[in-house]
């Protein structure tokens, strides 16, 4: 499960001195948090078709792009994982409906 | 960084039996999985937007709302959040950029 | 097929001196262009999940709401609904497929 | 502004017997409806982020996208843009906000 922890700091290993020649990470991040951002949303649109019209495997690997441009985003703007789980953790406690209906717009 | 296997146990206890008259995640199951699709893609836009013209504490609760709604969608499809951390670590040996580029559609 | 183009000015009257109480196109200016990007994305998820796992009426519902709020961003940046149709019209000559090719990222 | 109407009928034909080799269009539908309602999601990201942080050229650009594929979506489906746009007609009579919250999720 340490995973997460460890692509993290891949990745800003890459954002930090990566070759945009070989790495796709530093090729994103020439790109700018834009093109990073746009990559996430549409990850996240492939999981959602994937969810309703693919095989497991389809979704197994559209959530794992979703996560992995998540992570790059976080790290383009300077969010640290654990800040996420640490709001994760924080919601834990209240009832996750009426949390929900606490933020929702 | 126990917190999404914490998280998703949580989850998977919730769409067992979980009461949607008090349980955000059993009301979700109770949706079915299309809306449950939905709200990851809409989460997933609202990150998006976040990044690009909201504050850090924006993005990083997009960000855990992503995750959360991903978690959902895993558990409602059957999918174990290690499968798609193990997708994530299989990859981590190839290039990335190569590996993208070997599924790019 | 004028039903855009009135919808268009429809739009444009509410942006300019709208009452955010009673109309919601007011109230999305109000909020800003954040918000109805964002507005536009959710409408799109919602139109793609209605199109996988929908009615034909929860698409052609989803396809209203995503026309309405993509004139609504439009109309927020200014961008006249006609530069759009032009651009589609200029494509039409190229071959579709070159012309997606010769954009593609 | 029959730009969508001629735009349809276009697509239609090129749905009916289009050759995949060399139109988009039949490239898309022999893909299936998931593809192409992943692509409208992409195109609708896409214009997220071009109205947040894009030039009014890439706005344009990507709202043309965003039309041309939910075209494309109706086309597949089944669904007249006469349908869609009747239902915006239908919408007009009542207060937008009104209308809005009464389909609220």
């Amino acid at each position: 499960m340490d995973t997460l922890s460890r692509l993290e700091r891949t990745i800003a290993g890459r954002l930090a001195d990566g070759d945009a020649q070989s790495s796709y990470v530093a090729q994103l991040h020439a790109r700018g948090a834009a093109v990073i951002a746009r990559k996430l949303g549409e990850e996240a649109v492939e999981a959602v078709v994937a969810a309703l019209s693919g095989s497991r495997e389809d979704l197994t690997a559209e959530a794992a792009d979703v996560l992995f441009h998540l992570l790059v985003l976080l790290a383009e703007k300077g969010v640290p994982l654990s800040d996420v789980l640490a709001e994760l953790d924080r919601r834990e406690g209240t009832s996750g409906l009426d949390e929900k209906a606490s933020r929702s717009s």
